[in-house]
């Protein structure tokens, strides 16, 4: 399968130097996160504006790039003159569009398609689609009676060019006049999408993509400290690194891991305040992989392993330096041996039975260190209350998880 | 579903004072570890010996006994007397046979079906099959020309008994009589097993069947230790923990897991040697959870997890005992460490990513303390020493893991 990516729009209602599909969505490119999205499929993009071309060959070499010195002839044309690159199904695609990962199926349909949805942030604006049973019977800007909106994303087979070659003599045509041309023909289909979406032609609309994109970075299950504390500063950074190409996800596994060692080596030097915020910081750097892999579509089986492996190993360190840092004795290696079970065990049992919670993850436990690091700087004791706290609350939650696995039998 | 038994042979071969299907197959009646495989279907039971009813009644209340007063009529005859209690699909087995797991699919047919199976203890005294395409041609004991041997499983439909009812008249009727009359008009299909299954008519073959539920015990994934030490003495133990009703698989496990904690209390005793046996004996009884489990037909998901929380945690204390034993310092904390991390890593990625070996396993770790538990009655340094193998040695296992999901992408 190829994908064609319409980016020689002109843009007029955004008011920028730059051309639309360059702006900076979350820190990349808006044409950057669907090119990135296209993993593993060829990729055609018709631009008008130098830069456009600039900036893809230098970041993306394998796309090809075809040139539409007429943008005024309008997104009709710009996908016509795709024609000769295209001999099999493409999907298409708005350059400044933000489409979610639900729209990226990659399967094989019978008709050309459009993806449509119920709703949509300025109706006025969009293109509305009307349909009856499975066919689309009429798309265009102007319909009065729709059922749904235009999301800007088909899935095409190649006679579509046909129709636009009939269109083509008129020196200018809308995509929406060749689709309905199929639709006159019952050649198209839609299918109903529940993802998030937007056109972006305003400021307004890049602030609200920025909100989908944010969105789409809360993973599912994450604990209560990282989605009300650590995932508000963890997108920052994220946004801020995503322009440095060698921060692959693995690469900042690593780094979050050596700020974890950090803290426990700060916690042997008695540097307690400081080896509680490295704690911090380490747990907020550990959701940075995450949403890099995710925007830059890198997520891999291994990197997460390494990922559960590296955090676990990482607590350990930071359990074993407030232990020495307390002192070795008896009851503290006591509270040590429990605390290392409250690293492990909530995850272990997940791992096993699925069952998880918000509130016993990792983000949990480097906040109650970052707590008990700033208390210890009153009272050593609290180096020994933390880890009594830890091994007491964290295997109350692993048992809990061994409970309910249970009641599931 | 249900399912018919056909348990009212005389077994004169056997030579033996018992009826057949209550001889102790690896300490369990033959006949109970067919009933135990049926779980969740009605089943029925066609008896002659006055023993077998009894039996059964006080340990499958649930079970539908029908009384053969004349077992010189053949097992077909026994079938013949099961007509008014099935109303639907049923299974039909052999009270003296030991069918392996496989053949407990409950899957719906089409049509009667005889389980069939390309190899044979005693071939002279096998029910042999002759096929055509998907269709069984002829069956019986005297075939020159064969392509399988009957197994002694079938799925039937009903109206199997209506071709009983046409034999019984004759008086006596043997089993693949009726099956035959059924091929003749193509009703008979077969499908070859690749099980393990034998029919048991003589001490020989009972031992034969005993080897076969000694292959079945040994999980995929027993590390060396445990396939060449343990199993052969927890299946010892196995045998002869089976006829106790209480010692359910979690029941067990409970119990391997105090042996655990004995064991750790011991090595803070400095009773290096008995403490280092019972490491050993907690990872021998670590097997018999599971063997009852399989046996009695009793696997849990929660068994699983449950087993392997208590494992992990009983390993936890047993490394703690070594590092109280052998003195509380900071060498000996580094190696606790890394000791406690070698506990947990292997497992914990096995989970993530699939991947295990039989050298890194629980079995290998509780060799190791059990070896070190002998050594530090001549030296204590032993007890960290052997900390410090279990953890560089542990993880390394745990390391190689990670670089083969890495291989893997």
């Amino acid at each position: 399968m190829k994908a064609v990516i319409l980016a020689a729009g002109l843009g007029r209602r955004m008011q920028s130097e730059e051309p639309k599909p360059l702006l900076p969505l979350f820190g990349m490119p808006i044409i950057e996160h669907t090119i990135r999205k296209l993993k593993g499929i060829d990729i055609i993009v018709v631009y008008h504006d130098e830069r456009i071309k600039k900036y893809i060959e230098k970041k993306f070499p394998d796309v090809k790039l075809i040139y539409n010195p007429e943008p005024d002839r309008e997104n009709g044309w710009s996908l016509y003159l795709a024609k000769d690159f295209v001999n099999e199904d493409f999907l298409l695609l708005m350059a400044d569009h933000y489409y979610g990962e639900e729209f990226f199926q990659f399967k094989k349909r019978r008709n050309t398609t459009v993806f449509v949805s119920k709703h949509c942030r300025d109706a006025e604006e969009a293109t509305k689609v009307k349909v009856d049973g499975k066919k689309v019977v009429n798309i265009g800007k102007k319909l009065r009676k729709y059922d749904y909106f235009d999301t800007g994303f088909f899935y095409c087979k190649k006679d579509v060019f046909k129709y636009a070659e009939k269109l083509a003599e008129k020196g200018k045509m809308k995509l929406a006049e060749i689709m309905k041309e199929l639709a006159k023909e019952g050649k198209l289909e839609y299918e109903v999408v529940n993802a998030s979406w937007t056109d972006i032609d305003t400021k307004k609309e890049l602030k609200y993509a920025e909100e989908l994109v944010k969105k789409s970075l809360i993973k599912e299950g994450d604990g209560i400290i990282s989605k009300n504390v650590n995932r508000k500063i963890s997108m920052r950074i994220t946004k801020y690194l995503l322009k440095f190409g060698f921060l692959t996800p693995n690469v900042l596994t690593v780094i979050s891991f050596l700020i974890g060692i950090f803290s426990s080596a700060l916690f042997m030097l008695k540097s307690f305040i400081f080896a509680g915020l490295m704690a911090q910081f380490c747990s907020i750097l550990d959701g940075c992989d995450g949403e890099i892999a995710r925007l830059k579509n890198l997520k891999s089986k291994f990197g997460g392993i390494l990922d559960a492996y590296l955090d676990r190993i990482a607590d350990f360190l930071i359990i074993f330096g407030i232990f020495l840092a307390y002192g070795i004795d008896t009851i503290s290696s006591i509270a040590f041996l429990i605390a290392l079970l409250g690293c492990i065990m909530p995850s272990y049992i997940y791992h096993l039975s699925g069952i998880r919670s918000d509130l016993f993850g990792r983000d949990v436990r480097l906040f109650i260190v970052f707590i008990g690091g700033i208390l210890a700087t009153l009272n050593k004791e609290f180096l020994l209350y933390t880890l009594l706290f830890i091994g007491i609350y964290m295997n109350v939650g692993a048992i809990s998880f061994l409970l309910q696995a249970r009641k599931k039998g």
